[in-house]
């Protein structure tokens, strides 16, 4: 618990954690709040100021006579390169250090060709928007990518991800970071998209359920206000918990009975054909349901209810204050909410569920690039990463 | 997160919390770890070590030429009262700041006859067992109890709790903490015996679901390492997750399907009962199994095979590292976890279960007392409670 302090640059980070809100403070204010010795607190601030992590913010009014000088977070310090990649689009950011997009931009893509073509890709996007905000490779103080399957978070390595051919084991931090000379740091969509969704929009809460459903489904759990990503980084891949309605159908993991295989996109638009309308994948239904298609409308009420069913036992289970409803079958229109919260609340038990909050995404499609960089701000201005950051300079 | 440095006293929080893992340290060591000024860290310790929460260790080697003196924590500096109590029986326990335990004596109680009886018996208990340890009111730093019902943890109030008639809402802190002056924390069974096996046997698990398999089922969730209460205590509240087997049972919360309906001993019981064979409660049943009756060794079989149900899909969802598995019914054998196991095993994705222990309670019956003291310890280190201790001292 007791980490800043670990070596002889310790106070840096608890300086930039206390300054990141954006207040200036002074140094009498900055001795009270952190502890440090004056001294120490006039070597740690003038090492931030020399690298433009903080600012003198003019001059505050002391309350003895002459005026004190304040200081304060300069978010736009360093910047961050952030890029939330699906099976078929890629969102790609270029953000302050306030999580603040200052670029944007989004492409089709096809995760499908491997790593060396996608990340390639990638890096050129990364380097032509850099330009363009007129910063440089030195001002970039980490990458945070987004992968649409499993990832070791620690390794930053895909795990078998079953839509990525290729990308197994593929070292992604390394092949990012020989070519930025910073930190990167790899999550699955969902993850990032919880952190996103949970930085900008429910910074205050503390446990968080975000759902994506779209051709797949998936989601993300934040518990006392943290990304918990479980013990392999699996957690919240609910996409394959077996569901009695879908015990006659197979999966594409291979069993049968899977969430995702009744309520995912995919599933839904095999059901459409079926029924003789033509559904490709998970935006043809989308289309539908938009143009009114009666069946459409149906089958993704039902995807809520049988959704809703899975999430009933995990709110009895986790008991969160909110859940977040995102992806593109779930932009799709509000028949999903009404399907999930038709079930959840007729299903879960009474304390867990009288101040529940279900509500869509306010991010929408935002909300993975933006988690993918506010992963690497955190990252950044953790307790150790600072302080060691200046130990080596 | 910079919750040490909010007043004058700063720094006390963060030195008990270093010097907490038994290890003396010398004032350099400790300027060094801290990073807090000279005069600061003299000033914080001489007021520690006259209130005896640390001591002078004797003399350590120092680098330089004269022996420098070393301070360590002193686990005997105070005691903590904890108490788990149960429907029918209650476990109580004296213990020092590092979890030991100095006294324990367990006795039936009727927890339904309400809290002015069950508290007033347990003061009196308390206060015969700090007696029989040489201590005295003064010594007492606080006193955790853990009840068999939900709690809102913050007030410490039974909220509903089902089989606790006049206990809602009851002031359980402010009866306790009138008569010891120190603070009262209470909490829910399992969250407690969560707490006390993690910290106990397994404090390097990050991510752990204690389940109790008792009168009913319920469980208590460690996630990064920190109990995960949810948004109103309600966490690991899994004996009211619905499930097909039990559609035509009826709960006493007056749902049906609900797995403790089908699973918990005093279904079994009921069971047994239908069957003909003698058996009032959980107790009963667990007789029965240890006597070979084979119906009763089946019906535990099954009923693990269908908490395992149930599990499996949390263990997608959350992805523990271990599931703990306690509560009489549990400690009736193998054949609970056996079940549990099979279906567990089967049903879960195979990255969440490749290095997922599924285990018996290694503190068994004491896991509740246990964890009832290191929610207090716990809360006594906590970086404000100890620098605000110093305040108002």
């Amino acid at each position: 618990m007791v980490r800043e302090g670990n070596g002889s640059n310790a106070g840096a980070g608890v300086l930039l954690r206390i300054l990141r809100d954006g207040r200036p403070r002074t140094r009498a204010e900055l001795v009270q709040l952190t502890g440090l010795a004056r001294s120490t607190l006039t070597q740690r601030l003038d090492a931030l100021v020399s690298r433009e992590w903080i600012l003198p913010a003019g001059e505050a009014v002391s309350s003895g006579g002459r005026p004190a000088v304040a200081f304060a977070f300069n978010r736009g310090a360093r910047v961050v390169l952030a890029a939330d990649l699906g099976a078929t689009h890629a969102r790609v950011a270029v953000t302050d250090l306030g999580g603040e997009i200052l670029a944007e931009h989004s492409a089709e893509i096809a995760v499908d060709r491997g790593p060396e073509e996608t990340l390639g890709r990638l890096h050129r996007t990364f380097e032509e928007m850099l330009a363009g905000t007129g910063r440089t490779r030195r001002d970039v103080c980490g990458v945070g990518v987004g992968l649409p399957g499993p990832v070791e978070h620690s390794s930053g390595r895909p795990v078998n991800p079953p839509i990525m051919p290729g990308w197994d084991g593929f070292p992604v931090p390394e092949w990012l970071g020989s070519r930025f000379d910073a930190p990167v740091l790899v999550d699955n969509d969902v993850n990032i998209m919880a952190l996103g969704e949970h930085w900008a929009a429910r910074p205050a809460t503390d446990h968080l359920i975000f759902i994506k459903i779209g051709t797949g489904i998936g989601c993300g759990v934040i518990s006392g206000r943290r990304l918990h990503r479980g013990a392999q980084g699996a957690a919240g891949d609910i996409g394959h918990i077996r569901v009695t309605s879908a015990l006659d159908t197979v999966c594409r993991c291979g069993n049968v009975g899977c969430l995702e295989a009744v309520a995912g996109g995919a599933a839904l638009a095999a059901r459409l054909r079926a029924d003789g309308v033509e559904a490709r994948d998970s935006r043809d239904v989308i289309r539908l349901v938009r143009g009114g298609n009666t069946r459409a409308v149906q089958l993704i009420r039902q995807a809520g209810r049988e959704v809703g069913d899975v999430l009933a036992s995990i709110v009895n289970f986790f008991n969160p204050s909110v859940i977040v409803v995102g992806g593109d079958i779930a932009e799709a229109g509000e028949q999903v909410l009404a399907g999930l919260r038709e079930v959840i609340y007729s299903r879960s038990l009474p304390l867990a569920t009288q101040h529940l909050t279900i509500a869509a995404s306010e991010l929408g499609d935002r909300a993975g690039v933006v988690g993918a960089a506010v992963m690497v701000i955190e990252h950044v201005l953790a307790p150790g990463t600072v302080d060691e950051s200046f130990a080596t300079a």
